[in-house]
């Protein structure tokens, strides 16, 4: 048994909607311990089991390991020279003209070897990790064939706290029928990922991309076999598709820059999550989605990276909180709730996102005892030690630093 | 000798209203060579000098060391708690009625030691350093007496890679007749702080602050001084700031969030440099000032993190890389420009900011090759190795990983 002392424990166990700090459920001088992948005791340091290795957390805060809801974490090619362009003032077709966008991401993909693709994905999965994330959600989408997908999917499944979603419906192949992928993407691709692994499914409803009725069809199919499915909705055009999240079923609705009052009550009668991405908005020049109604109307709010190399590519977790008060409107409480407990409420997954007795011991022992800090001297991670399914990563018994200042 | 070869070097000495990457004055596999403190050689690997030690860059980017012309690095007191108040929808005047504002700061600098200042400051610096910057302008300002604001200046003097500015005009000290302080600081302050070493001096133009007359006052003292004048002007409204900068010949006007173009058009016949600081405007959720009417005008822009615990503690070379371009419209070559050459030209500090032969051996090896790639895949610092002075820091010949991924 190990177990971390005399800390400050978020355990995340209180509500989303309340104000100040009651989201976090704040146990002071709190301890956290576990055997092997699972917590066995979360309460008073004064209350605790005696264990086989002790970390003084020495005051400092400490939180679930945080869980990113929305990645395309797996892809090859470098976008950053459509970047330049987009911020020299070319439009996005001028960009598609020279080669750029999805496909181009696509094609260098396809391109790319297994042993490529797998290891730029583990670094960029070991920068999260060293920051915190201790769940990564990482959707497939860059295929665009029934063999390319499933080499994706095969890539996503052999990589450590990682929950691989099919995105069959993110483009129309180049050359294809729509009509002829969404076809395949229902009645082929969709139970072969989830016979091989895929936890969830997702689409991408929007103009240019997919209609509600082809997302309809491939989301319905997901759950048919057994997937949790998401859905990209209302990111540039209000589409209804807060409304299609809530009426198949989905765990989450991402994106929702448009939604409507309309689509906002209908997650909340539905229960799901909604995953906002305001550093996508950032990185796109264009309005966050405000967190303020959907927690008005009581549906919980995630916040995921969108890490993906076309139109988000900043990776840092304390700046997904920054962009999540600043861009989006949550206090600082309110985002690590988001990026913990409503990280795992998007994927359905229950063993994580708050500390509580027979969860995965995945936490993180900050550099800091105020949470409110985090946000605030952003860009900077702070997470000193890193334990993910009770394997401990970081500099156990040697915490030095307070990046406090 | 040491030579760093096989570089995709960045001199900087292109002009930065140029389009495209005419700001960079790029040489393929170049080399830059130095001696003790100083470049001795910039140009083709080819024609390069045999040197004692050789990088081999590999194809990286080799840029000057980052200048950051405008940061508040010296302080205690931290205030994330005052952020989470405003996040939570208090008002300026709220936050100061509870305590905060910066005369919580003042009085958590003035009650702090020196080791302690000194120390939070160096861990601010060396955090910096290892981002690629080399040079940090630092003001004083939250001493508010003669005895402190001196006292800080010595605390920034004690600092590596430091240019020092007096900023007596900040706030007016709590239960100070404000004609007072203005007498004190142009009288008394001004000369003994130029005398110890200060390099520049600054003033607050803004209301609630310091009015135009009274930073005239300032300005006209420390340039008679013989320090360098600059000014923090039209953040919050459009106070002349600009045209009184100009007036008085200051070597910057920092913020601009509010200039009028009359503003611009005096800025640029003054040849004063316009110091934009997008990462406040983020913080405070404003409008950032954009860089085009700047540039158009012919006003050279720099970027500036504008560390401070109150109205900005995002800490990340590459987020002012990624705000400057997204927040302030700069393209990539042009935000890089701004934070080397131009940083250099708002201090006047014409042996640094390009790599030039004589120049000061300051420069950055990156983990990329694509200049482009900075301000994109944001939020992971890029800087492999970091040479200041001459000393190389970081991980000398063991150049591993590449963030390009």
């Amino acid at each position: 048994m190990l177990i971390v002392r005399n800390a400050r424990v978020a355990t995340m166990t209180g509500a989303q909607a309340a104000t100040g700090h009651a989201p976090l459920g704040l146990i002071e001088d709190g301890a956290v311990a576990w055997e092997g992948e699972k917590i066995v005791y979360v309460g008073p340091s004064a209350g605790a089991p005696r264990a086989d290795d002790v970390i003084d957390a020495r005051g400092r805060l400490v939180t679930p390991g945080f869980v990113d809801p929305h990645t395309h974490l797996i892809f090859a090619g470098d976008r950053a020279g459509e970047h330049a362009q987009r911020l020299a003032g070319a439009t996005y077709l001028e960009i598609a003209a020279r080669g750029g966008g999805i496909r181009s991401t696509v094609e260098a993909t396809r391109a790319a070897s297994d042993e490529a693709l797998l290891e730029s994905a583990r670094q960029r999965r070991a920068r999260m990790l060293r920051s915190g994330v201790t769940t990564v959600e990482v959707k497939t989408g860059y295929g665009l064939s029934v063999a390319d997908e499933l080499r994706l999917l095969g890539i996503a499944l052999s990589l450590d706290g990682v929950v691989p979603t099919l995105l069959g419906l993110h483009a129309v192949p180049a050359g294809m029928d729509r009509a002829r992928w969404v076809a395949q993407v229902v009645d082929e691709l969709t139970p072969e990922a989830a016979r091989l692994g895929a936890r969830g499914c997702d689409a991408f409803l929007e103009q240019g991309a997919f209609t509600a009725a082809e997302c309809r069809a491939a989301l319905e199919a997901g759950a048919r076999a057994g997937l949790v499915p998401h859905l990209h909705a209302d990111q540039l055009t209000p589409g209804g598709g807060a409304q299609l999240a809530a009426d198949v079923g989905c765990a989450s609705a991402d994106h929702l820059e448009q939604t409507s009052p309309e689509g906002i009550a209908a997650l909340a009668r539905a229960g799901t999550t909604a995953v906002l991405l305001p550093l996508a908005a950032f990185f796109l020049r264009q309005q966050a989605a405000q967190a303020g109604p959907f927690l008005q109307a009581g549906v919980p709010v995630a916040l995921g990276s969108n890490l993906n190399p076309g139109s988000q590519r900043i990776e840092s977790v304390s700046m997904l909180l920054a962009a999540g008060c600043l861009l989006s409107g949550l206090t600082p409480a309110q985002a690590l709730w988001a990026c913990t407990a409503g990280g795992a409420r998007a994927l359905r997954l229950d063993d994580r996102g708050v500390l509580s007795i027979g969860n995965r011991a995945d936490l993180v022992i900050f550099s800091t005892s105020d949470p409110d800090h985090l946000p605030y001297h952003a860009g900077v991670e702070h997470a000193e030690v890193v334990v993910s399914g009770g394997v401990v990563r970081g500099a156990l018994g040697t915490l030095v630093g307070d990046t406090r200042d």
